[in-house]
């Protein structure tokens, strides 16, 4: 039995109970190391295979290997275990050996809900997550959705935003979408979510800072109604007040 | 103080425990009545506000108010407490009367995301959030984002997707999507998430029948690379293997 479990953001108090019991209840633990330092309390006394962040095949392939083997095994990711994490990888190992294994997935709160939270409430209409990593993506497709984002004016979350190998990825994207959107857009930027160097801006695609940003940043650029009020972002529902 | 409280899907497995301590803290609980019905441990010896769906913003008018007295109040939402729930709204009415209140939003597991750890790892690409409801936005604008999302290739998870007063908006939708991706892309069936009567069907565009889904579904299309193996539905990262 193999567990895929979505930590959230990283704090416990962000945690769903769920992932709390699947580690519990694991006999080996898998993830990347930094992961694992938001979950010490759960993995004392367990077997646990650390790989470094760029091994996600790897890592994946040695939890199907041990689950195999017939141990309980929990695979563990920071946010969700399905967005853009491995849920989804590990059914691509399965399905190109044509192989079964019994696959549990926790959900967790991935970036965009916990850092939405902390902004106010720029989700409140339709929204998107577009990742800015062409690691795996070609730029062309990226560049296709947030066109495509920006023109029928969604709300947009971007995940990878920007990092040391690709620069003038988020600068790029907010070009386009100023665009179609304008420049006095609100944005949203939170870094750390529920850790203690946690960081919340709130700012427009005009007035954003590129140097708050990097890796581990989520941005949330508002749609055409998105209003800032007492320091915090918020999208219009539709409501008659 | 007001905390706005999102419960996730409904089972406590999966509600974060912020929303616990959020509620447990509480002097006064506010809510739909069926939500409040969720969380009955937690509510025990508290005054409760109960109101029907549609009184979302007398609803929040009364937390806004009971919270201005100097009450500890909690507004409960099921999924999130900011993606087409309660947490807009409190800042929408606090804005229209350049009212001031700390308010801190405890986010949950909303919909897409917890369905999605059931049918596989759909969301595991860029994927958008779109509400099928036309009570608040115009259809135009809703038909206007299905095509930017269908057209660029998008995961779609489609919220509210088929209710008594909207019986065709559902075919509409898939119709509108069909022209894009073709009408072989898996899609996903999710309702009533962590209840004893869930139910997970994972079908194709051409194949899904509509009875399967109502008001408390959540329905994901795949993008043209989702595949389904082995009953669940998943969309590759785009890794090597």
């Amino acid at each position: 039995m193999l567990h895929i479990v979505g930590l959230g953001p990283g704090s416990q108090e962000l945690m769903v109970p769920a992932a709390v019991a699947a580690m519990e209840q694991a006999e080996v633990i898998v993830g990347y190391h930094t992961y694992l330092e938001l979950i010490t309390d759960y993995i004392e006394g367990k077997e646990v295979v650390a790989t470094d962040m760029r091994g996600e095949v790897e890592r994946c392939e040695a939890a199907i290997a041990i689950a195999k083997e017939g141990k309980r095994v929990a695979i563990v990711c920071s946010g969700d275990a399905g967005i853009y994490a491995m849920a989804g990888l590990v059914f691509e190992l399965l399905a190109a050996k044509k192989d079964h294994l019994d696959v549990k997935i926790i959900p967790g709160i991935t970036a965009s809900i916990g850092g939405a939270a902390l902004l106010g409430a720029p989700l409140m209409n339709d929204f998107v997550h577009i990742s800015l990593s062409d690691l795996m993506t070609p730029w062309e497709m990226i560049e296709r959705r947030l066109k495509a984002a920006a023109e029928a004016d969604f709300v947009i979350c971007l995940y990878n935003p920007r990092s040391m190998g690709r620069p003038k990825h988020l600068e790029s994207a907010l070009s386009m979408i100023r665009d179609y959107k304008g420049g006095l857009i609100p944005v949203g930027i939170c870094k750390d979510i529920g850790r203690p160097n946690e960081q919340v801006i709130v700012t427009t695609i005009d007035e954003l800072n590129e140097e708050d940003v990097d890796m581990t940043t989520t941005v949330i650029v508002g749609n055409k109604f998105t209003k800032i009020y007492d320091g915090r972002m918020y999208t219009p529902r539709g409501y008659q007040l």
